[in-house]
C-alpha cells in the first residue's frame, strides 16, 4: 500500500498531491446534523460505510447514537468486523458459495444481517447458517422503483419472507425497501413522487406481512437525497443514508422545497491537486485525472473558483480552463469538490483529516486508512 | 489492504468475484508481440507501467528486451525501483518541493529520468539534483498534438533544452514527444494524419537542436494505438506504450487499414463478475460496478455474449440486458472486458493469472500484486 500523501501535525501546504482531504469541521458538523435528524424523526440511523470504507469514521458515527452501518460487500463487513463494528448489514444480496460461507463466519463474531430476493439463495444461507450453527437475520428486499435488484412488493415479498421464516437457521429480519434512483432527482416533486411510491408499497408489503404473522423488525432504507422523507414519512424504521458525511457536485445539484441547492450538509470532501504545467493562457493542467477522480456523475469541480472549470480528464491529468478569472499558476494548488464520493473514496488509501480547512492556517490532524478500499467481493 | 479473491492452484471456478483476471497466455502473447515489433524495427521499447501498476509484469517487459519502464508518478517510480527496476522514465512533469526532493533521492538508488515543460522547474530540479549531488536526466517534452503538457516544438524547445544543458546537476536527455489524443482515433488514416505531424514536429525540433549542439539520445513517444506508425517513422527512436499488454473495449474500437477492428493484441484482462439478482426476465444484475469497472471510456463488455449487454452502473451492480440471447442464470459468471484498462487496473489490489482461460479447465497459476496502485502523487 502507498503511504499517505501527509502526515499528522504538517501544515496544509505540505500535503503532497493529489490527495484525498477530509475538511474535519465540516465532516463533523455533517455527522451531527443527521444523528440530529433521525433522533428527533425518532428512526434508527444505520448509515451506509460503502461511502467512506472507513472503520474509524463508523465508529464516529455509532458514537453519535448509529445502531451499526451498512455495507454492500461481504468483504467489507468482514473488515469493519475486525475493526470492531459489532453490527452489519449487507444491504445487498449475496451469492454463491464461497461468499455464503464467508458471510455465515462473520455471523459468529457481530450481528449480521443481509439482504435477498430469491428462495434458491435464501435456501443456500440457511444450508450455510445451519452447518456454522448460527442463526442469521435475513431482510427481503422489495423492489420499490429502482429497478435493480428486490422482488416485487406484496405478495411475492409475503412469499419469500415465508420461506425465509420456515428455516431454523434464518430469522426474518423485515424488509430492505432502498430507491436508489430517487436520490439524484432534482427536485423536491419529483423526489417526493418517487418516495411517495416507495412509502405506499413498503407499506402495503408490512401489513400484508403483519396479516400473515411475519413482523418486521427492521425497515431500511433512505439515501441522502431523500432521508427527510422517508424519516417523516412513518414507514422506513431505519436510514441508511452514506453520502451526507462528505457530499459531491453531484448531490450539490439537487434542489430544495425553495429552489436552492441542496445545502443540509456541507462538502467536507476534497481533491486537492496541483497545477503542473501551464504551456499557454487558455489551460492549467492538474496532476489529477480519472485515477484520482472517477467522472461516472460528471466532472469534478473547483472549489469556490467560478470561471474556472475542471475538464478533458486523462487517467493522470485534468484540463482547467476559465470562463474569465485567471487561471491557476504553476504550481498553484487547487481544491476539487468531487462529482460522485464513493467511487472516488474507493480509489485512495488514506483520508488526510484537516483542521480549520478553509482558515487561515489549516494542519493535518489525522489521516486515516480508508480500510476497506477495494474491499468490492 | 484487502485479501486476493483466489490463490495458485485454485480452479477458475473457485474465483471469487468480482476478480480482475488476467489470461496468462494471450498476456504473453501480447508481451512478445509488442517486443518483436520493436525489435524489428529498431526501435527500443520502454513500455509504460501506467498500465499495469505491476513490478512482476514490468520486470517480464524487461526479460523480454525492454530498456526499462515508463510511468507517471514519483510515487509510481519509488515502488517500481523499491521492486529492482533499474531504469525508469517519468514521462510527466514533477512539480513542486517535496515531490523533487524524492524524485532526486530515487535518482541515487536508479536510472531516473523526467520530463519538463518549464524553465522554472528545470533550475527547481537542478538545484535539487546538486544538493543531493545526482545528475539527472530530463527529457523536454514537446506538445505535438496532445494539447496537454509540453512546450511547443522548434524555438521553446530549443530554449529549454538549452537552459536544462547549461546546469551541471542535470542531462539533457532528449524529447518527450507523445499525442495522447492520436491513440483512439478510429481510422487508421486519422491516426496517420495525427502521427505525421507528431513526427514532423519532432523531425523538425530535433534538427534544431542538433545545429544547436544538442544530440538527443532518447526521443519518446508512442501508444497502443499509434506505434507501428512511430515505429516506422524513423524519429521516435523509444516506444511508449502500456495498454498492449491488456486491451480494452476502447481500443477494440480502432480500426486497421482493412476497417476490421484492431486485433494486433488480444484482450488478457478481464473482470469476472457474477449475476447476484434475477429479478425479473428482462435484467440480470452482476456484482460489478463503479468500484470495479471504470466508466471514463464507456461501458464494459460481456466477452463473447454477442447480444448481452451491461449497462446503468451503480457503485456496486451493473445490469445485464439482452437483444435476445438468454440472460445468464442467477449465480452464472460472466467475463466483462474493461472499457479502459488503465484506471480499472487502478482499482483492484490483485491481478489473477489464469492459464487456459479459455479451454477446458482453467486455472489460476499466479496472483501479483499491483505494486504500484494508488500510487498517484
Amino acid at each position: 500500500m502507498v503511504p499517505p500523501a501527509a502526515q499528522p501535525g504538517m501544515r496544509f501546504a505540505e500535503i503532497d498531491t493529489p490527495a484525498l482531504i477530509v475538511d474535519l469541521d465540516a465532516f463533523e458538523r455533517n455527522l451531527k446534523r443527521m444523528a440530529d435528524a433521525a433522533a428527533r424523526a425518532g428512526v434508527r440511523l444505520r448509515p451506509h460505510a460503502k461511502t467512506h470504507k472507513c472503520s474509524i469514521i463508523a465508529q464516529k458515527q455509532i458514537a453519535l447514537g448509529a445502531v451499526g452501518v451498512c455495507c454492500q460487500k461481504v468483504s467489507e463487513a468482514e473488515i469493519l468486523v475486525r475493526d470492531g463494528i459489532g453490527d452489519v448489514l449487507i444491504s445487498n444480496e449475496v451469492v454463491g458459495a464461497r461468499k455464503i460461507e464467508r458471510l455465515v463466519a462473520l455471523a459468529k463474531q457481530a450481528r449480521i444481517a443481509v439482504c435477498v430476493d430469491d428462495a434458491g439463495v435464501a435456501r443456500d444461507l440457511a444450508a450455510a447458517a445451519e452447518r456454522a450453527d448460527v442463526t442469521l437475520s435475513v431482510l427481503v428486499e422489495i423492489d420499490v422503483g429502482g429497478n435493480r435488484c428486490g422482488v416485487a412488493p406484496g405478495a411475492p415479498a409475503l412469499r419469500l419472507a415465508q420461506e425465509i421464516a420456515r428455516s431454523n437457521a434464518l430469522r426474518f429480519g423485515g424488509l430492505q425497501a432502498y430507491n436508489g434512483s430517487a436520490q439524484h432527482k432534482r427536485t423536491l416533486a419529483e423526489r417526493q413522487a418517487a418516495i411517495a411510491q416507495v412509502a405506499a408499497q413498503t407499506r402495503e408489503t408490512v401489513a400484508l406481512l403483519a396479516q400473515n404473522g411475519l413482523r418486521c423488525e427492521t425497515i431500511g432504507g433512505a439515501g441522502t437525497g431523500t432521508f427527510e422523507l422517508e424519516a417523516a414519512g412513518g414507514v422506513i424504521n431505519e436510514l441508511q443514508a452514506g453520502s451526507y458525511v462528505f457530499m459531491d457536485v453531484d448531490y450539490g445539484r439537487n434542489k430544495k422545497a425553495d429552489g436552492g441547492p441542496f445545502d443540509t450538509f456541507e462538502n467536507a470532501l476534497f481533491v486537492l491537486a496541483t497545477v503542473m504545467s501551464r504551456p499557454d493562457d487558455t489551460r492549467a493542467v492538474v496532476d489529477a485525472g480519472h485515477k484520482t477522480l472517477p467522472i461516472d456523475s460528471g466532472m469534478p469541480e473547483p472549489y469556490r473558483r467560478p470561471g474556472i472549470h475542471y475538464g478533458r480528464p486523462s487517467d493522470e491529468h485534468g484540463v482547467l480552463t476559465t470562463d474569465g478569472p485567471p487561471l491557476p499558476h504553476l504550481g498553484e494548488r487547487i481544491l476539487l469538490v468531487p462529482a460522485h464520493c464513493d467511487p472516488t473514496v474507493n480509489l485512495h488509501d488514506w483520508l488526510i483529516g484537516v483542521r480549520g480547512l478553509h482558515g487561515t492556517s489549516p494542519v493535518v490532524e489525522t489521516v486515516w486508512p480508508v480500510s476497506a478500499r477495494g474491499a468490492v467481493f
